[in-house]
């Protein structure tokens, strides 16, 4: 294949940006995804970031913003009737793909292997690689107490103040062989308009990541995932303000420093060649011009 | 509660007389399965006797023979669309069942635990127990190789002839109390209609049931799972043929000799009280009616 376009996506900014993406250049979009999010639960193993990311790719993402489209809930249903809390609802087939992730993983497969496995089972043509193939689990401290992530997003309802961010089993994590080699081979890097501290933060502080960006020939551009200064979805505020960084593009630019050759957003940042342009991306239409001027933008930082 | 009914079941047969004794005693009723044929899958711990025997005491079983009626299969399409190859089926609720208790179990509940919360949900009014809290995987040595059990069921399609049967970690088993204490206590023991070597081979041959099964007060009788010198259901007459066995009263008389006090068969046994009658469970008067006659039977043996 060619060079590839190299994409960092967390949740569903990220995602939309790399269907965008893949509309322009097919199998040569790698995106590679926060897995700080990861779950063991159900019998599966739940990778949020990479399935969300999958099944956009797939054009089989469901109107709710996670999960598969027409998926039923049957299991879960189940699972309440035998008294089950099920606080982490998951669809029946969304079930079966991490349910055999858990089964391939348990077998000795990398999760390298076990995500690529389902983008081909999805006939997904860009590939999905994750940060890292090491658990790493992001947790968030609020309300006086530390909560692994998706108890904090699901059970706590996301509530800031946040107090505090650990990626557990971040130092002892390492790049995929594939994550590098893409990002070395990339003709652009896009740090997608995920939530900058707790979606592309983890996958930053996977050790050898950021070496690796810089030493990347490719321009390196970030996406904001603010839209007219506000955030469309997440609780990105909460960690921005956490972060100490304001809600703009200056805020954006600050978190990446040192890292960015440009930013595309809809609000210039002072000191970083900006593509000012409308970051939205509603449909189809807009996630494809959003990912084509910020391809265009990269390729002039060249 | 009263002196309570223990009856050791394995599959279909053991759970129909199971339902005729519910009928008749109630929550009295204690029915001790058999564990041999569990099998770890799809993330979930499957213990395929004791659910069927929970799904027929909860009529909920489904008319294909096993499972819960009206269950759907979306989990098993997921993953065959995810290229598995799915061997063993199970539907949405039963798995949901399965995954309950293979979290119970790794949270550090006992099997008796796990599938006595299943009964209590499902509604249940008598108890089942598993023969022994500790794992006992029977394994069957057929053309020339050994086969986990539901991989010979399933995979080999139950081809006979057998060539060998190992219960491995039986030797480890110890009944629970709770078994113990049913078996002690109880008014009239009734070995079921399902596979003697099988179902309640593995069930006799946990160390310290026998032995209990002989220092109780209570008669024990076996029902026959011959119908008019047939196997209903299952690969019985493999196995039998596999003990030495004969496929008949005198057979399954054989198999349990010492343990006896009274067969219920369609055809008298050679030197053991028989009580002839039909055995054959159809429907729920049969079921009823085959349970009725075998507590009087057990009763005229006290």
């Amino acid at each position: 294949m060619g060079s590839p376009v190299v994409v960092l996506a967390g949740g569903s900014g990220g995602a939309k940006l790399a269907r965008g993406l893949q509309d322009e250049v097919g199998g040569e979009l790698v995106v590679i995804a926060n897995t700080g999010d990861d779950v063991e639960i159900h019998g599966g193993h739940v990778s949020p970031d990479p399935d969300l990311v999958t099944f956009w790719l797939a054009d089989r993402i469901d109107d709710r913003g996670w999960g598969l489209r027409e998926d039923t809930f049957h299991v879960m249903d189940g699972l309440r009737e035998l008294g089950e809390e099920v606080w982490f609802n998951l669809g029946d087939r969304d079930l079966a793909l991490c349910l055999r992730r858990a089964r391939r993983l348990a077998e000795g497969a990398r999760l390298t292997e076990a995500i690529d496995e389902a983008r081909r089972a999805l006939g997904v043509p860009a590939r999905v690689l994750p940060m890292t193939d090491e658990p790493v689990r992001t947790h968030v401290r609020a309300a006086g107490r530390w909560w692994p992530f998706q108890d904090f997003m699901i059970r706590h309802g996301a509530a800031g103040p946040v107090e505090g961010v650990e990626l557990r089993g971040v130092d002892a994590a390492r790049p995929t062989a594939e994550a590098l080699e893409a990002i070395e081979r990339a003709r652009a890097i896009v740090i997608g308009p995920s939530n900058p501290v707790i979606s592309i933060g983890p996958m930053l502080a996977v050790p050898g990541v950021r070496d690796a960006l810089l030493a990347a020939r490719a321009p390196v551009v970030a996406v904001s995932p603010l839209v007219r200064g506000q955030v469309l979805k997440g609780p990105t505020a909460a960690f921005m303000a956490y972060g100490g960084l304001p809600l703009s593009s200056d805020g954006i630019a600050a978190h990446y420093a040192g890292l960015l050759d440009g930013l595309v957003a809809d609000e210039r940042a002072g000191g970083l060649p900006t593509l000012e342009t409308d970051v939205e991306m509603g449909d189809a239409a807009a996630r494809r011009r959003v990912a084509r001027e910020t391809l265009a933008f990269a390729g002039a930082l060249q």
